[in-house]
C-alpha cells in the first residue's frame, strides 16, 4: 500500500560518448561510414490495462500509465533495440509500469497480476542486450513492467562472515557506495555496471570484468529471496550444502520466468587498497591464449585478465590517440609482428603470483598507462554504439565460452561465418573471463549499415555466428538467453532440459504471467 | 546385451582396523566400554522379482538374485546400518542386483524397470551414511540395486583443457590410477575415498579432505551424463554459461531420484609434485576459528585445512601413542592451555601464501610428523567404527556448515543437545572445509551403547542435534539427505523448494521408479 515511490529511473536512453576525430578517421578508412541514422521519437500505443486491473494494482503499489514511463521500459540495449529507436521495427511497450517499494509489495503485485491475468516483465536497469526485458504479453491481455527501482536498500551486513544482503533494485554503483560505507566491495563490474542492478545480475548470471578474481555473480550469491505467484521463496543460505540439488542455481539465470528476485545475499570483500592495472603485449593470438591459460591453470590469474586479438589490439592502439604512435614504434623495436594486448589488473589477488607465472613467457610490458587507459574506457563500449549508429555503422557484440582446446577454432569459425555473411566486417575478439578449463570469447563486429534492411543484415549475421558458437561453445557466457538466444537453447540443454525448465515454470508460475516469450 | 560383467564388488563389509591397546585404555577411562555387540549373519528374504521381470532384465544386462549379492547391497555404512548387521533392525534387501556394462545398458535397464514397475536404487560404493542406498521399494512390487561397477572406464582426457570424462562406477583410487597415467589427479579425497565412486560423489555433492584447494566435487564437474526414464540427458559442458539456470546443479545432489549418473566430465589438475602436510597447535577453539577464517578470507587456505577442537585434539594426541607425551610436554612448555590441532596440507596451493597469512597469529608448529600421522590415519574413521561397536561403544558423526559468525554458537548448541540427550558423551568437533563466508563443522560422538535399545538411543540424539543444526546451518554439508536427513529438508529449502523438486522428479521419472523414499 505504498504509493510514494516515483518512477524516476530507467528512461530509455544511452549516455552517448562521441567518437573523437581520429576514431572517425579510422572508421572511415577501415570500416567505411554509412548514412547517419538519427533517433526518431517513439509514440506509445494506448494502454491495454483495464480500469479494474489498474485499480487493483494501485491498491497495492505505485502504478504509472504515462507514455514516457512506459516507453522508458520498452526494451533493452541490443543493436536491434537501438534500431527500433531509429525507425526500424517497433518496440513492445508495456501497458503500465508498476514500482513496488518492498518485497512484500512485489508479492502483492504478482497476486493482482495472477487474478487479472496480466503478464509481468521484471525490469532493473534495462541493459539487456538479448531482448530479456521486452514487454511481451504472450497470451495475456496486458503486460506491466515491474520496475524494481523501489527496492534499493542494503538490508544487512555480516562483517565477520563477509555477507551482505542487497535488495534487487540496487545498481552497480549504488551497491559499491552502500557497501563502501562498511569497507566492503562486491567487485562485480560488468560493462553494464553503471545501470544494471543486483536483481538483473542474479537473473542473468552476469560476469564482471574482474570475474577472474571475484568470480561470476552466481559465485558470490549465498541466497536469493524470490517472489513467485505461489508465494515467497528464500533459496540457499549456508556457504555450501549437500542438502539435495542446489536450487539456488535454478533461480540464478531464470531471467524472471520463475519469480521476481527481490533480495540477494552476497559474499563481499574488503575494498582493494591499491588496485593496479597494467598493459602487456604478446606476439600473436596463440601466444596470448597460452599466457592466459598458463595463469588460469596455475592459480595465478589477475583479477582482471583480458587478451585482445590482433584486430582488437589494432583498434585499441588507434583509439589510444597521441600515445599510439610511440607504442607502435616500441613494439616494432621489440620485433612484435602480431601485437595482442593483454590487460591485467590486481585488486585482491597477488600480483607477484601472476608475474612469477609469466616469467617463462615472452611478453612486452607497456606499463600502467595502458592499464589506466583500459580503466578509463571500461564502460565506453555501450555508449559509443549510439555514436557509431550516428555514423552509419552497424555495431554489435557476441560472446561465448569454451574449453581451451577449442578456443582458437571457435574464434576462427565465428570470424569466417561473420565474414561470409557481412562481406568485409571488422571482427575484433577478446578473452575477458578465464577458467582452469577454458575461457570466454567476446566478439565486436563493425560493418557499414545495410541501408535497406539493417535488421535483417544483423539477424543473418547473428544466426550464422550463433550456429558456430552453439556447436563449439555455450550460446552465451554472460549475456543470458532472453529472446535472441532462444533458438539455440535446446541444442545446449537438450529437449529434456527444456522440459525440466517448463516443469519448474509450471510449478512456480502456473498461469504463466512471468516474462512470457523469454528464455523458453 | 552384455552379460559378461560379474558382480564382484560392494559386498557389505567394512575393513575393520582394530583399536590399539592405549586407545582401548583411553576409551575405557573416558567413554566407558559396553558389552561387545558381534555381527550376526543376515539372511535374505526371497526375491520378489517376477520371472518376467527377471527375464526382461537379463535380456539387457547382467542380473543376479544370489543372496550374497543382494545382501551385499542392502544398505550403507551409517551407525544404524552397522546395528542392523548386529541384530538391531532389519536391512532392506534388494530383490536383485543388476550390473550394466555401459551407459546404453543403464538406459535399457531403466526402460525394463518402468515397464515392470520395479524400483531402482543406484548403487556405487555403498558408503552412504544417511540411508541413501537402502533398497526401499516404495509402492513398487520389487526393487533392484543398480550396481554401477561395470561402468569403470576413463572415457577421455583433454590435457590442454584439463578435462577428463570418467564413468560413474570408478572408485576414488581407480580414478587416481587412471588419471595418474596421464599425469593428472582429481584431488577428491573424502573419507569414503577407498570405496566411493564418481557417480556417488556427483549424486551426493561430496566434499573431499582437500576441498579447500580442489573444491567440492560439484566445483570440479563440467558436465554430467544421466540415464533417466525419459531418455538420456547430457547436462552442462562449457566452463561457464549464462544459458538459463545451471541445470547441472539440479542433477548434482539429486541422489538417484532424477536419473542414474553414468558419466561425469571433470576438471583435473597435474599430480602434486611434493605434497606436504604439517601439524600446528593454537590455544583455544576461538583462536583456531580465527586462524582458518583468516586463511579463507585472504585466499591463503592450504589445500587441506583442518581444525580440531580441544576434545578432538585430546583424542588425537592420546591415539598418537608414543609421541603423545612429548608433544603434550612441549605444549605445556609453550603455555598452550587449550590445545587445538590444526592440520594444513599443500598439494597445489602455495605454502608460502599460507605461512605469510599465519604470520600475525600465534601458532605452535608441530612439524611434518604430525601431518604425516594425519595422512596415515585419514581413512581410519569408518574402519574403526566396527572396532568401537565391538567394544560396546556407540559412535556416529554429524556434519553441517554455517557462516563464520555462527560457527561457535552452532558447535556449542550441538554439544549441549547431545549432552542433554546422551548423558555424558564425548563430543569431538572439527572444521575440515573452509569458505570465505563460513565453514563446515564435523562432530564425532562416542557414548556407551544403550543395551536395551541402541537404535532409539542414537535416533533421539540425532533428532536433538539435527534440530539445532537445521536452525543454525545446513542439515548436511557433504553427507547428503538420503533417508536420515529428510525431516529437515523442508526447513532448509522451503515447501516451494520441495514442490520444485517434486515437479522435476515427475518430469524425469513419471512413474517414480528411481530411489523411492530418499531425499523427498
Amino acid at each position: 500500500m505504498c504509493n510514494t515511490v516515483a518512477v524516476t529511473r530507467a528512461r530509455w536512453t544511452t549516455e552517448t560518448t562521441p567518437l573523437p576525430p581520429h576514431a572517425l578517421e579510422w572508421l572511415s578508412r577501415r570500416v567505411g561510414l554509412g548514412e547517419p541514422l538519427p533517433e526518431v521519437p517513439l509514440t506509445a500505443p494506448p494502454s491495454a490495462l483495464s480500469a479494474d486491473a489498474f485499480e487493483a494494482l494501485e491498491a497495492v503499489s505505485f502504478v504509472s500509465v504515462e507514455d514516457s514511463d512506459r516507453l522508458g521500459r520498452s526494451g533493452g540495449l541490443s543493436y536491434l533495440d537501438l534500431l527500433r529507436h531509429r525507425g526500424y521495427g517497433t518496440p513492445a511497450v508495456p501497458d503500465a509500469v508498476v514500482q513496488p517499494a518492498s518485497p512484500a509489495e512485489v508479492l502483492e503485485v504478482l497476486q493482482v497480476c495472477v487474478e487479472h491475468d496480466i503478464a509481468v516483465v521484471p525490469f532493473g536497469g534495462g541493459t539487456s542486450v538479448v531482448g530479456g526485458v521486452e514487454a511481451l504479453r504472450g497470451s495475456k491481455s496486458a503486460v506491466v513492467a515491474l520496475d524494481l527501482a523501489g527496492l534499493g536498500s542494503l538490508v544487512s551486513v555480516d562483517p565477520v562472515s563477509r555477507v551482505a544482503v542487497l535488495q534487487a533494485g540496487i545498481t552497480g554503483p549504488e551497491a559499491e557506495k552502500l557497501l563502501g560505507k562498511h569497507g566492503f566491495t562486491l567487485g562485480h563490474v560488468p560493462q553494464s555496471f553503471e545501470r544494471a542492478t543486483i536483481g538483473g545480475f542474479a537473473a542473468t548470471r552476469s560476469a564482471g570484468q574482474a570475474s577472474s578474481g571475484y568470480g561470476r555473480f552466481e559465485d558470490m550469491v549465498e541466497s536469493v529471496r524470490v517472489a513467485t505467484p505461489v508465494g515467497e521463496w528464500v533459496v540457499g543460505g549456508a556457504p555450501a550444502s549437500a542438502a539435495g540439488p542446489d536450487l539456488k542455481q535454478l533461480v540464478l539465470g531464470s531471467e524472471g520466468l520463475f519469480g521476481v528476485i527481490t533480495e540477494v545475499s552476497v559474499r563481499v570483500r574488503p575494498e582493494p587498497r591499491a588496485p593496479r592495472y597494467e598493459g602487456f603485449v604478446v606476439d600473436g593470438w596463440e601466444a596470448g591464449v597460452e599466457l592466459v591459460r598458463t595463469l588460469a591453470q596455475n592459480g595465478a590469474l589477475a583479477d582482471v585478465t583480458r587478451l585482445s586479438d590482433v584486430d582488437e589490439t589494432e583498434v585499441a592502439l588507434e583509439l589510444a590517440g597521441s600515445r599510439a604512435a610511440a607504442v607502435k614504434k616500441y613494439l616494432r623495436f621489440r620485433r612484435i609482428a602480431q601485437p595482442c594486448l593483454v590487460v591485467l589488473g590486481w585488486e585482491c589477488r597477488s600480483r607477484s603470483a601472476t608475474m612469477s607465472a609469466l616469467s617463462g613467457l615472452k611478453t612486452v610490458r607497456l606499463g600502467r598507462a595502458m592499464g589506466a587507459a583500459w580503466v578509463h574506457g571500461r564502460f565506453n563500449g555501450p555508449r559509443q554504439r549510439d555514436a557509431l549508429l550516428d555514423a552509419g555503422v552497424c555495431v554489435e557484440t557476441l560472446e561465448t565460452a569454451t574449453h581451451w582446446s577449442k578456443v582458437s577454432e571457435l574464434r576462427d569459425e565465428v570470424r569466417k561465418a561473420l565474414t561470409a555473411e557481412l562481406g568485409n566486417p571488422v571482427v575484433m575478439c577478446h578473452v575477458s573471463h578465464a577458467y582452469e578449463t577454458g575461457a570466454s570469447l567476446y566478439f565486436t563486429v563493425l560493418v557499414p549499415r545495410d541501408l535497406d534492411d539493417p535488421v535483417k543484415q544483423w539477424e543473418r549475421a547473428k544466426i550464422a555466428a550463433s550456429d558456430v558458437i552453439s556447436r563449439l561453445g555455450t550460446i552465451t557466457h554472460h549475456h543470458a538467453v532472453g529472446r535472441d538466444h532462444q533458438p539455440w537453447l535446446e541444442n545446449e540443454i537438450g529437449s529434456i532440459g527444456v522440459d525440466v525448465l517448463r516443469a519448474v515454470k509450471s510449478q512456480l508460475d502456473p498461469t504463466g504471467i512471468l516474462n512470457p516469450g523469454k528464455l523458453l
